[in-house]
């Protein structure tokens, strides 16, 4: 027993700390925290910037409603409680990718700014990037890719971001990226080259 | 906005996989599910392996009470309900790191067959690991590292597994560690040829 216990103690210090898992990825980890209404581009825009960053060998993750909604938080409904939990839950689980050394990217509506400022003071200073997709409504419901808008005018879906329910712009955020007018390659660039510029990616010469 | 869509729908085929991932790591995304009573030895031999596969230059992260029950899970007590929803979580967020290519080690006490089985089904065949810490409840009470079984006894915890509530020792997990006879580097050991024999880890020939 004796033995056992000194060497969990000898153990203890040895342990291996986030630091040491950028060392390993040679990256840092850092939560980007993408939000924006329903169409602004938000999904699309993180897994385009996942490929890109793929690329360079950056390990990176995207938290989103096909991950997260069916599973995680699939408990949880559209009640002003449950929006809130849905948050709360995605911003621990991003700081724990973060943690983990990984460019954890989320892309959720969070239309509020207490929910958002919530998860950012789980990070580390510099470590959490709210990433506003700026987006106007009109485009947005010009695009509808899921057909949510329509059902939002017509009153099947109550309490919809932007027509039924506010959205909180962020008064702050680390970038604005204008998604109804840049395309979607220099939207990526406009984030990795953000990260570059903080030293949470290498930099790269010729991408 | 045509081109947009366009461009959209052209990234969605080169969306990055856990395959993907896994390419970059050089290793397999997994869950290792450590089980046990409280004291045995679960949360240290999961930071012992992390310790040594981060040596080999695999990424790993433990998840355990110290940054689940203050985070993620804070707003959760010890009811029935409660602690299958606790174990409900993890199992989702373990599930959610396996995809980003990482071998994610669970250090909960987890005493319930049906909890362990529901969290098993949420990853794909052979990705799911139960290792079972196999301890005589007098080892793990004669340890007692944080003084929980001295307060489960005189009545100051109630329901304390092993105690006052019960285990449910695994029926057939892939690995059972000893670890009450072996050291903590033997019980590392153990786990490790597993994951090299199935092919989680590279292997490696001198440690």
């Amino acid at each position: 027993m004796a033995e056992q216990k000194a060497t969990n103690i000898t153990w203890h210090d040895a342990d291996i700390t986030a630091a040491n898992r950028e060392e390993l990825l040679k990256q840092k980890g850092a939560v980007l925290w993408l939000t924006g209404l329903s169409g602004s581009g938000k999904s699309t825009l993180a897994h385009e910037v996942e490929s890109r960053l793929y690329q360079r060998k950056c390990l990176t993750y995207v938290l989103d409603g096909d991950n997260i909604r069916h599973g995680l938080n699939k408990n949880l409904g559209f009640s002003p409680e449950d929006r809130e939990e849905n948050i709360r839950r995605i911003g621990e689980v991003a700081r724990l990718f973060a943690d983990a050394g990984i460019l954890v990217m989320t892309a959720f509506i969070s239309p509020y700014i207490k929910d958002r400022d919530q998860a950012r003071s789980l990070l580390p200073e510099g470590r959490f990037i709210e990433i506003y997709c700026a987006c106007s409504l009109d485009k947005c419901e010009e695009r509808d890719p899921k057909g949510l808008y329509q059902k939002a005018r017509s009153g099947e879906i109550k309490e919809f971001t932007g027509i039924s329910a506010p959205y909180e712009a962020p008064q702050n955020p680390e970038l604005v990226i204008q998604t109804d007018t840049l395309t979607l390659h220099e939207s990526a660039d406009e984030i990795i080259r953000f990260l570059e510029e903080k030293g949470l990616v290498p930099a790269s010469g010729n991408e």
